[in-house]
Order: C-alpha cells, then sequence, then structure tokens
C-alpha cells in the first residue's frame, strides 16, 4: 500500500512530506493505522545528526497511538480494530531480560530494531523509486501507517482519545515511571527534578501521585515555574538566580525538622546535561539519596564525581522509558489517564498536521512548547 | 593514666612507640584495654599524608577488641568485663539516619570524630609534655588502651579470641556486609571482585555465603588466585594476562546459557582505583548490574562514564563499613565466625608486636600479608 509520512532524508534537514510505499506485516507483525504522534527530543536527537547512530533516509516518531489494521501470520494477541501505543521498549515476556524481572529492556529484537529493520531484518518502508527507508525505534509514528512487531504494541481501551494517549507512548511513561518503577519513591519523601520540559514535568506529577512532601523543580527558564506548580511542584529554583553553587542551595532547602544534614531522597536529571547530572547526584541525600538520569547526553559527553559520593551512600541510576514494561504497565497508564489521575492535556500546547511537522521541532528549539503532536 | 601507644607523629614518618597520657572516660565514654588490633590501607592512607583530612599528631588505628575497664557517667549498656569491638561508624539508634532505616552512616558524632575530638570536643590522650594527641576515626587502637564512646561499641560475646575478631572491625565486615547489606546478594547469582586483599577476599567469603554461582577474582597479582580460591572464588583473571580490555573480556565470561548478554549482576571495586571502577561498572549486566565501589580513591579522583551505562539499566553504589550497623551486626558476625560460617584465621597473615608496627606497614606496602594484626 502507500501511505504518507515525513521523511528524514538526512541529518540537519526537514523532514519532507511524501507518499512511500509500505509492505503488508509479515508474521508476527501488524498494519497500524497511526491517529496521532508527538515530537519528542529524541527525535530532534537523531534528525539533527546529533545521534551517532542516527541512520538515514528514515521515518521518525516514536509517542504514536493509532488502530489495528491487520495482522501478520501467527499474531493472537491483537486483531483488527483494537487500539494501540506502539513501544520502542518491547516487552516479549520470553528473552531473558524479560524473564529477569529485573529490567523493562526486552533484548529479543534489539539489534534489529536498532539496525532500523523490523525483526527479519528487511524494511517495510520504501520510497516510491524503490530506495529503502529506515524504521525508528521499531516505531516510525510519523507515518501515517506503520509496521510494528506485536511485542511491541500495547493494547489499549477504544475511548481514550489518541491525541492524548500518543504522549504515553514516552514522555508520559517515561516521567511517572522512573518516580513509580525506577526510583520507587514512598509518601513523604523529598525530591529535586532538573529540568521541566516535556519529561520533567511528568517526574513532578509523578512525585505528586506517589505523595512527595517536597517537589523542588529546577530550571533555567523562569516561565517553567507557573508549569511545574501545575503539576506538583512545591519549589522552584533557576540556577541563574541563586547565589553561588546549586549543590548547597539545594541541601540547605532539603533540610528538614531533626535532619539538619540536608539532601533530597531521589533527584532526576531531566536536561540531558551531564553537568547538571553531577549536580543532581551530589544534592541527593548523604546515606542514602538515589539520582535517576534520564536525560540522554551528547554523543561522548561523560558524567563525574568523586567515589566518596557513593561510599557515603549516594545511588546513582538511569531509567529508559522509565523502567515500564510497555505491555502490561502502558494501559494501565492509560486507565490512570482516564480516571483523572494523571494529567496530559495541558500539556500538549500544539496541534499540528503532518504537513506542518518541521514547525512542531520549531517550537522545541525556541522552547514555546511542551509538547506538539501531529494529528492525521 | 599512663599507656602504651604508637603515635603517628607526622604525614610520612614512622608511628613512634611511646608512653602517652590518657584521662578517664566522661560522661557516655568508656575505657577500653586493647588486645589486639589489625592494620588496615585506611591508616597507611593516613599515615602516608595521601588524606586530605588527616591530622597529627594522632593515634590511628580502628580495628581492634578488647575488654571494658571503667564506664563513664550514664553508660548502662556496658559495664567493665564486657568483650567489646570499637566502631568507626557507630550507632546511636537516635540520630535522624539510625532512625531512617536507610544508612548505617550514623551521625551523632560524625564532626568531632571527623575533627580527631571526643564528642565534647576534646582530646583524651595527650604526649607526656601535654600536647594533645588527636583520636582516630573515634577508635585509637594503636594504644594499649583507649577511650571510646558507647554508642561506638559493639559488645561481643566472650568466648571470641581477641586477635582474630579484631579483623571483624573493619575488613571483615566491610567485605561480608558490602555483598549481604548494600548489594543484598541473591542465589545464583554471578558476581566480579576487583583487588583481592584483606577487602576483596572477604567480599569473596560473602558472595560465597550469599550463594552466587559464579565469584569471579580480577587482580594483577597472580598470587592471589590462590587465596581468592581458599575463600570460594570459582574464576581468576589477571588484567595484563588477557588480550584486550577487561570490560568485554568479563562481559564474555559471564553469558550464561539463555542469556548471551553478559555482564555479572553485581561487581565490586576492592582496589580504590577509579579506572577500575569504572570498568567494574561497565562490566555490570546492561538492565541490573549493580557496581559497588569500597575502594577509597587517592584525594581528588573522580570516576567518570558515559550516562547511557546507567540509563541501560547499571546501577552505581557504595559502601562504608559494608553498610553495617556496628552495635547490632558486629556481634552476629562473631557469631558467624565462632559458628564457622566464615573464616578469618588464614587471612591474617602475620602476628607482630606493638614495638615492631612498622613493619607491618612494610608488609602491606610489599603485598605480602593479607593482614597483620599488633597483639598488646
Ligand atoms: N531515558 C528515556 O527513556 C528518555 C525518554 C524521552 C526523553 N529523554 C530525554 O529527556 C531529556 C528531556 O527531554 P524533554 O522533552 O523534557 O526536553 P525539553 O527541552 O522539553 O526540557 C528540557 C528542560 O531543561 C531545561 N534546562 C536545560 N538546561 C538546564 C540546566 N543546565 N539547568 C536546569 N534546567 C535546564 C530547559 O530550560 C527545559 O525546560 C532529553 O535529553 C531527552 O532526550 C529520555
Ligand atoms: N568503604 C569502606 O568502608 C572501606 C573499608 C576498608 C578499606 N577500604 C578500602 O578498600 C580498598 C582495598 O583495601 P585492602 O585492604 O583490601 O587493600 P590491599 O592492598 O590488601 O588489596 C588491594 C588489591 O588490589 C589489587 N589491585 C591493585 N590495582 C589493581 C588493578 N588495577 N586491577 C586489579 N587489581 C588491582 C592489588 O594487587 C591487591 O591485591 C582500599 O582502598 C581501602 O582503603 C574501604
Ligand atoms: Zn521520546
Ligand atoms: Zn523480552
Ligand atoms: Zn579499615
Ligand atoms: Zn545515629
Amino acid at each position: 500500500m502507500r501511505t504518507r509520512a515525513a521523511v528524514a532524508v538526512a541529518p540537519g534537514k526537514p523532514l519532507e512530506i511524501m507518499e512511500v510505499n509500505l509492505e503488508g506485516p509479515k508474521a508476527g507483525e501488524v498494519l497500524v493505522e497511526i491517529k496521532a504522534t508527538g515530537i519528542c527530543h529524541t527525535d530532534e536527537f537523531t534528525l539533527s545528526g546529533a545521534d551517532p547512530e542516527g541512520l538515514f533516509p528514515a521515518i521518525l516518531g516514536h509517542e504514536g497511538a493509532g488502530v489495528v489494521l491487520e495482522v501478520g501470520e501467527g499474531v493472537t494477541t491483537l486483531k483488527p480494530g483494537d487500539h494501540v501505543i506502539p513501544l520502542y521498549t518491547p516487552e516479549c515476556r520470553e528473552c531473558p531480560s524479560c524473564l529477569s524481572r529485573k529490567t523493562n529492556l526486552c533484548t529479543s529484537i534489539r539489534a534489529t530494531q536498532g539496525a532500523g529493520m523490523m525483526p527479519d531484518g528487511t524494511t517495510r518502508f520504501t520510497m516510491l523509486d524503490g530506495t529503502p527507508i529506515h524504521h525508528y525505534m521499531g516505531c516510525s509514528t510519523f507515518a501515517n501507517h506503520t509496521v510494528v512487531p506485536e511485542i511491541a504494541l500495547a493494547k489499549v481501551r477504544q475511548d481514550a482519545p489518541f491525541d492524548k494517549i500518543c504522549y504515553i507512548g514516552c514522555g508520559v511513561t517515561t516521567g511517572v515511571g522512573a518516580v513509580i518503577n525506577t526510583a520507587k519513591v514512598e509518601i513523604g519523601a523529598t525530591a529535586v527534578v532538573f529540568g521541566l520540559g516535556g519529561i520533567g514535568l511528568n517526574v513532578i506529577q509523578g512525585l505528586k501521585l506517589a505523595g512527595a512532601d517536597m517537589i523542588i523543580g529546577v530550571d533555567l527558564n523562569n516561565d517553567k515555574k507557573e508549569w511545574g506548580e501545575k503539576f506538583g511542584m512545591t519549589h522552584f529554583v533557576n540556577p541563574k538566580e541563586i547565589d553561588g553553587d546549586i549543590v548547597p542551595h539545594i541541601v540547605e532547602m532539603t533540610k528538614r525538622g531533626a535532619d539538619q544534614i540536608g539532601g533530597a531522597d531521589y533527584t532526576f536529571d531531566c536536561t540531558g546535561n551531564t553537568t547538571v547530572m553531577r549536580q543532581a547526584l551530589e544534592c541527593a541525600h548523604r546515606g542514602w539519596g538515589e539520582s535517576i538520569v534520564i536525560g540522554v547526553a551528547a554523543a561522548g559527553a561523560e558524567i563525574s564525581t568523586r567515589p566518596f559520593q557513593l561510599v557515603t551512600g549516594r545511588v546513582w541510576k538511569g531509567t529508559a522509558f522509565g523502567g515500564a514494561r510497555g505491555r502490561t504497565d502502558v494501559p494501565k497508564i492509560v486507565d490512570w489517564y482516564m480516571d483523572g489521575k494523571i494529567e496530559i492535556d495541558s500539556m500538549i500546547t500544539h496541534t499540528l498536521k503532518l504537513e506542518d511537522i518541521n514547525k512542531g521541532f520549531d517550537l522545541m528549539h525556541a522552547g514555546e512548547s511542551i509538547r506538539s503532536v501531529v494529528l492525521y
């Protein structure tokens, strides 16, 4: 069949809207009509050419929602008409990683997905001249139709609006999941969130859900104060507007009651800046503070600290897709949204047509959007 | 009273054996006759002048065992005749850290202990000319008699030999505790121990106790192979004798059964070398591997890695005194020794008189001892 897509033809170039060929689903695969897709920083990272593993031409996009149109041979858990969210972290429930019960990082199709291919090592997309087009993160939601492995699709309820729940395909789950699955924040905790963008705000709402007492947001942009407060932030710090270093500032702020040592129980980096990652670790509480890296750093950038920080009880962790097992956890997060437990609507600041998708990247660069969503 | 001590008079100088004055215990303090003390790397770190927080003159030593001679006002949990092990990590059971149930790093007397003082801000030791002598890590076991706060003494059974259980005051508890309290290793795990000295061998015996399947020891010194095997090591690697980097080598060794990703469930640095700390993190298993820093690095040295290592599920931790709460856990470890659950005797390779204590440091420098113990 033919479908319409925004194709990343080369690094640093705007996406090109074009008709492309899409082959039907092979064994274990599913054809999905994408109804809506968010634009995430990770798409921008690849499109800009900054990602050393970026492949071109490719159809980017990994934050979508849609409807199953056709299933390939052997597909048993999905049927035409089902509503689905594509998963860049699949959940096969059979590989050593899935069976470990210790990680969400399913490895069953990792190699081909990283190479921009379906599990059989080929692509379903081609240009009209026959040139193969790479898949992206196993999702390629910047096409109106896409083919996705069965194990990389979460089946969700039918009454949930596509233009909102697409955001659960990455940003919402990453932020909320980092709190719930990775940090396992407990009621009464103190926490610091560095970077109040599309990820950080979801960390904040995860912290509120988890019952944290003190939720400190840190951003260089004062406009983010109001945004943070909307989702449960209790204190805001702009590092440019304080005297001295941010670490002692936060340690001071987090001294509570009998505890005059200070430092937060949990800290989160949602900036991708390695200097911020170090600050986040070092303002975690002596003895037990945990710092979670969510941001994706520039190629080759490294994090550093004195090992004494760890020997005195701080823990440095990271999270991918918020530690969520997509097929199991994503439908639950959709329920939480529908039940009003979490908020999404106000974070979707811009809605665009596929033709205008490059405007979504411009809004991101300008820091004007939290999330732009493309509606097909 | 007067007692005999090995005094660190200046950085980089041998200890000097001399008579010193010792004041009796003040409120909350206890006078202990030290019967035996181990010589640990941390004493050497301070004596050498490498520790930027080192104070002189001081009576070093933090790995002792002895008998209570006299208790100060208000001391209720100890009486003359009790056998005790001094604790450089006290356990007051009242401070926010002790009450957190999340750390063993009691903070009730941290400031004065770090300044080489008793909790009231003064020293009990003076030279015969009246010059005050600093306490060290709150213990000062290189003196035949010492004064220690009640909260920094573990009461242990009377039938345990001082010349063996003194090692539980640091090395044994640090190594075994890192496995049990910090990593919480489970039966069937794979583990790598970097550095098979007085700490690393105790990590190995902790791993054996915890039921680990594969215990890989790494050391530059081939003599350590036999030592490791004695305590439960299943594989030995000398990084100088393999082709290429140690990280892929260990990843390859740890591929087991269906899991062809490789990497160890738990890794431990017992070298203090920051390059080794990075290797230890990076050969931990993708998705869940935890790396525990035990070694104390050179002043100012930093650890680094790409944050991707954390985002893909590795966890970087550290441990001090093996995460043990001294008054609660040390008596249990003494029981384990007396019950034959853990082995100590063969690790004590040298026994010395106080006059010969500097020989203990020489043996350590030459890599000839695992542990030297001074008998009073
Ligand atoms: N680990 C994962 O699974 C995962 C998933 C999605 C996105 N990400 C990553 O998360 C990061 C955040 O994504 P986003 O969409 O929220 O980006 P965003 O641009 O919307 O937000 C980043 C925020 O950080 C602030 N900021 C930048 N530098 C700062 C500094 N030095 N101190 C304080 N604040 C600073 C910016 O002002 C902005 O508000 C990106 O690196 C993205 O690639 C990770
Ligand atoms: N965190 C704590 O609570 C705590 C407590 C006690 C000691 N320590 C620290 O633990 C560390 C180990 O102490 P120890 O008494 O076992 O020392 P040690 O000298 O007895 O043993 C160190 C071992 O590491 C080996 N080694 C050195 N460089 C190596 C490398 N690059 N690769 C592989 N092996 C290497 C040496 O050959 C030696 O066998 C020290 O840094 C000490 O200060 C920490
Ligand atoms: Zn994303
Ligand atoms: Zn899997
Ligand atoms: Zn020690
Ligand atoms: Zn305490």
